[in-house]
């Protein structure tokens, strides 16, 4: 109360430019944000877990600007280093500051540069945000801002950076027990290279799935949400003590092991705002960060409800518990490729086999290599296998099952070992060279994709009677460009009204797509020090069905684990499971379809509709985690080779499972190798 | 009979420099070299299998120079585009060529260059060696020489190119049935950058660990041997076809997709000899490649044999088939770690345990953490932990039941984290400045690693009557420098005469070491398109006992495999079982201790001191693989999910494994994951 009538009084004066060394306060009944006069770095109190938040804690920077001198050589400067910083209080809500004529690293000065930023609270959130820049005779290249805020100490502050990189991972910032050999990974990278790094957003590689991330510890947690349109990376430190910033010296790091992380704009884009909001959360974790950005994610228009899609199209309840199964025959890479090729009688005996045999009640069936073409010319059906007849009586089963059934198609690429490669289709510069030269799945102008689906995508669906569709790679990435050449293929892809994959996915993608082929893990540095965590789905759960990436499977075993622990985590987070597979690989993984079929789907298929409301490690080892589902559904697994005890006393066995069904029922389980 | 005698004829003609288009050739009974004198590349006819290797056939370069600019760009020129080639046959068995003046990029002329190599055919190799180069007012960097020679042209030639990185890989020249997920990555590999690049010699990450590599197809194969003085690096270009080259103009390229491996000649070192000696082997393999260098590495004194050192040192023979059990306290990263110490009393009832209750009849177990003090100061034994009576009462105990025993030691870091880290131990440059300040595991001065290790070594064999020790990190490179250091390091670890391991190892260690932790896998880009192959075991498997690295030992999954894969790849290529674990998950080991004990330990003791013979993929998939050792114990191996035939009719399972032992028993088994 004291506080807030403080703060009034404070308001009350008018505002000018501050020239005392006095600090300029914003507050409210929650916030209490006071910047340094001299350095233009803020600290920030949340109020109610008493949590202080203080600049970066290496140099007391606000940014880091890199900027290019006359020889085109680039150098990181501190703004915080300038001949002046003028902070302004605006109004009761606004500080102005200005960072001018930053000194560069030879203790000469960028005379000309200046950076104009805002602070601004409000009830709900912290903006921070980049007005203006000059840059006068000197190339500005881009601005970590603000730079290490909102940092923890490594094994000081117990909590994690969070960050969702495709499906979502945290980084914890202290030390706790796991396998020796991953420890030695996992302490060592921290002091190298490898835990710092830069992530780019919505890409298919190693980007950011959505455009937020943050820290917590146990007192409290703090999200950063962006605003999409000016494509901010994200810089990463993690437990590392800044030794790459010392090593050019010779001299050893006299930091701190922390972990931040800062938004990084491009300079070069003068017109998008600028802007990361933040907003803190008393106790929160990485799922109350995610609850938060669920509500942005809906007021930006990217959540349409599976409920919402299986009232239009009831097929999309066919997605309900289903086994993915990608039956690979050499395509789009090459059509009738020896030894991999598979022809529309062998993929009915595959559909017999899993419905009869293996007793397969939900699969949604994805045969690549059936066209006489290459990609993108998805048509015709190709004789050789067995002509439209025999790929009709494929589907024809498929729907006797209540299976859902689509063949590849992609309209992105055009492949050089094609016959008909085609650089007519390619994106072009204005003088004429070649775009995407180096990127075969994504070499077409995107303004020519709807055209290639609209040759033949319709006589296909005519000739099979087709209920669903899987459009590959188009909507892997959510280019940083103009992209009405993809939302005009997503919408008419929509507006079949079929049941409609896509690979990977992003989120802008959301509202013409039933399921996501890959939303899970890839290869990244981050592996090393993080632990997986359902990000996307505690954002997007019950609005786009997710399954497993086709080169990281769960019949095959990479770092993100074996059959038995991706299985674990698709119960745990509501995956559906994918086994992808050549066809002389089939009887490999009947085991794995059967035990898919018998632990996997009854999970999914309860929770398909609901939202994943919760996340929790629940042993030290993080091994030990438990999902809850909107349908009062919960899932306990155990992904490690050790059985854990949760706090209440209930003991899972190593690679264990215990689901609470929401009609009461518990099931238990353990997968087991042996000889 | 015909051609030797023209051969003759050749010679007789007094050697003069050749000034027609008329080529130059060397040839003997098995190998005939032609030198065009235009572009100064030589084809080779390998006789008795007609395999001609053609130049490079993307561009018809002899070398690809590396050349910097006077404002420091640096750009990559073909030298057989040159003002000036002259090819000159010298004598008899030698072809020496000068390039001279190369064109530049831009047309102009890198005047005043000059390149002067040979070619000498001997009766048993062809030597190519860069003799001497001029810059004049240039600066040189680097030259691949020869340049995409011994290629394979990918789907066209069957086989494959083979590199020793770590334990060793070959990459297939040809589409083969795999996982469809991982075909997807293998295809696409070969058009991105990712397929191709440099390798640096003798390193513990991406390195080399033997100083040959080569390509083999249906009819021959070819492998070159290097000088390691220059310490070259190895650039590889695996089924890509260039594309990198043209994406720079915006183009796609023409090229064919090929493999090659080119040693890649540092020109700053100009004393040091710059030779590749190519042998010729009709119907070779990465398995006749192997027993060539095997050859050479007697020669070069790095083959010291464990028959020989267990006639020394008789506790050699403990490590016949013992599983390696590393117990991970935390150290040397911290000492007494919450959540991760053990203490001796937890040390003797694993040991027990595993004795008792596991039946394992070999082990050697590694405890990493009983010091009170960090590396480099392995002493004393921490009394909190029940000091130097408690820990002899475990290694008695491993003596009791023929076990071997070693605490974890390091001489060459010192750690940040350390209440004593010391940079007073770093190496340092001329100027005071510390190097390595990167690289927390070498930046102990090799030169004072000695001195570290006399200071407590010695008492803590006395306290505890050591059988073996383990020195890690210091030899799991080579460096390129003056190694005297860690030889002096090698040769009073050896003068100790226990059994000694350290971890990684490279060759040069071999006579000084009985067991490397480590020459096994890492990551590395290969992996995408790439076997593994046993190369280093090929060499060298009688000689040194190789075990799993701690970062991907056989209890963790990783992409190179989970328990089942590692312990079938462990008995095929007589590796030891690697079982690395923190002392709370000792309790998940236990079902692997048993299954190793059972499947891989009966197999390597048996075939510990025998020569690894051949080396056999089976199945188009490469899944199906066999080995023979010199005690004619045969062992076949299924590592994928499907079961798959022999040419001889014998069915291994998913997983599965038959072993021939010598005295003709066959033991087989399988693999089984379960709910």
């Amino acid at each position: 109360m004291l506080v807030q009538s403080w703060t009034t009084i404070q308001t009350e004066i008018k505002p000018k430019q501050n020239t005392s060394s006095e600090p300029v306060v914003l507050e409210n009944n929650s916030i209490k944000v006071i910047v340094d006069t001299k350095s233009g770095t803020f600290q920030v109190t949340e109020k109610k877990s008493g949590q202080i938040w203080n600049p970066d804690p290496w140099e007391n920077a606000a940014g880091i600007l890199t900027i290019k001198d006359s020889k085109g050589k680039s150098q990181d400067v501190n703004i915080s280093n300038s001949e002046s910083i003028v902070v302004n209080k605006k109004d009761e809500t606004t500080v102005s500051i200005s960072f001018n004529n930053p000194k560069l690293n030879n203790n000469t000065i960028a005379s000309g540069v200046s950076i104009k930023t805002e602070i601004r609270l409000t009830p709900t959130k912290l903006d921070v945000e980049v007005i203006s820049y000059e840059a006068c005779n000197n190339k500005l290249v881009e601005l970590r801002y603000p730079a290490r805020a909102f940092s923890l100490e490594t094994d000081v502050d117990k909590g994690a950076a969070v960050i969702p990189q495709k499906q979502g991972v945290i980084c914890p910032s202290y030390i706790f027990p796991m396998n020796g050999g991953r420890f030695c990974m996992w302490d060592d990278a921290t002091y190298y290279g490898r835990s710092k790094g830069k992530l780019p957003l919505f890409n298919n590689n190693i980007g950011l799935s959505m455009p937020w991330w943050g820290t917590y510890n146990e007192k409290s947690a703090v999200i950063g949400i962006i605003d999409e349109s000016a494509r901010p990376s994200m810089f990463f430190n993690i437990n590392n003590n800044g030794q790459y910033l010392f090593t050019p010296k010779g001299i050893m790091s006299p930091n701190k092991r922390i972990e931040f992380l800062d938004p990084v704009w491009n300079l070069n884009r003068k017109n998008e705002k600028k802007i990361i909001s933040y907003q803190f959360i008393p106790n929160g974790t990485h799922v109350e960060m995610a609850k938060v950005y669920r509500k942005e994610a809906i007021k930006r228009g990217y959540f349409v409800s599976l409920k919402d899609k299986a009232k239009r199209d009831p097929d999309v309840k066919k997605l309900q518990g289903a086994i993915y199964m990608g039956l690979y025959g050499g395509y789009p890479h090459y059509v009738e490729m020896p030894g991999m090729a598979f022809n529309f009688k062998d993929l009915s005996n595959i559909i017999n086999t899993t419905h009869n045999d293996l007793g397969v009640d939900n699969a949604f069936f994805h045969a690549w290599g059936v066209f006489s073409n290459f990609v993108p010319n998805c048509w015709p059906i190709n004789e050789n296998l067995g002509g439209v007849a025999g790929l009709k009586e494929a589907v024809d089963l498929t729907k006797k099952y209540g299976y859902l059934y689509s063949s590849y198609h992609a309209y992105s690429a055009t492949l050089e070992n094609d016959p008909e490669f085609n650089t007519g289709l390619f994106a072009k510069r204005k003088d004429g060279k070649l775009i995407n030269t180096n990127s075969r799945w994504a070499n077409i102008d995107q303004n020519k994709q709807l055209g290639l689906a609209k040759k033949s995508l319709h006589k296909e669906i005519a000739a099979l009677g087709l209920e669903a569709d899987i459009t590959d790679i188009s909507f892997a990435t959510y280019p940083d460009e103009d992209n009405t050449g993809l939302f005009n293929l997503a919408k008419y892809i929509d507006s079949l009204n079929l049941v409609n994959g896509t690979e990977h996915g992003q989120q802008q993608w959301i509202p013409y797509f039933d399921m996501f082929e890959g939303m899970t893990y890839k290869n990244s540095n981050l592996w090393e020090f993080s632990h997986p965590a359902p990000l996307f789905n505690l954002v997007y759960h019950d609005a786009i069905a997710v399954f497993g990436k086709i080169q990281d499977p769960d019949n095959q075993m990479s770092k993100y684990g074996d059959f038995k622990v991706k299985s674990l985590r698709n119960i745990l987070y509501g995956i559906g499971t994918t086994i992808f597979f050549s066809p002389y690989e089939f009887d490999g993984m009947k085991d794995m379809i059967k035990m898919a079929n018998e632990v996997v789907s009854p999970v999914n298929k309860e929770t398909f509709f609901e939202e994943l409301i919760s996340h929790e490690y629940l042993s030290a080892d993080f091994n030990l985690q438990k999902t809850t589902f909107s349908s009062n559904t919960e899932v306990m697994v155990n992904i490690g080779p050790v059985k854990q005890t949760t706090p209440n006393g209930i003991t899972i066995p190593a690679f264990g499972y215990q689901v609470k069904f929401k009609n009461g029922k518990i099931k238990k389980g353990q997968f087991k190798t042996s000889i």
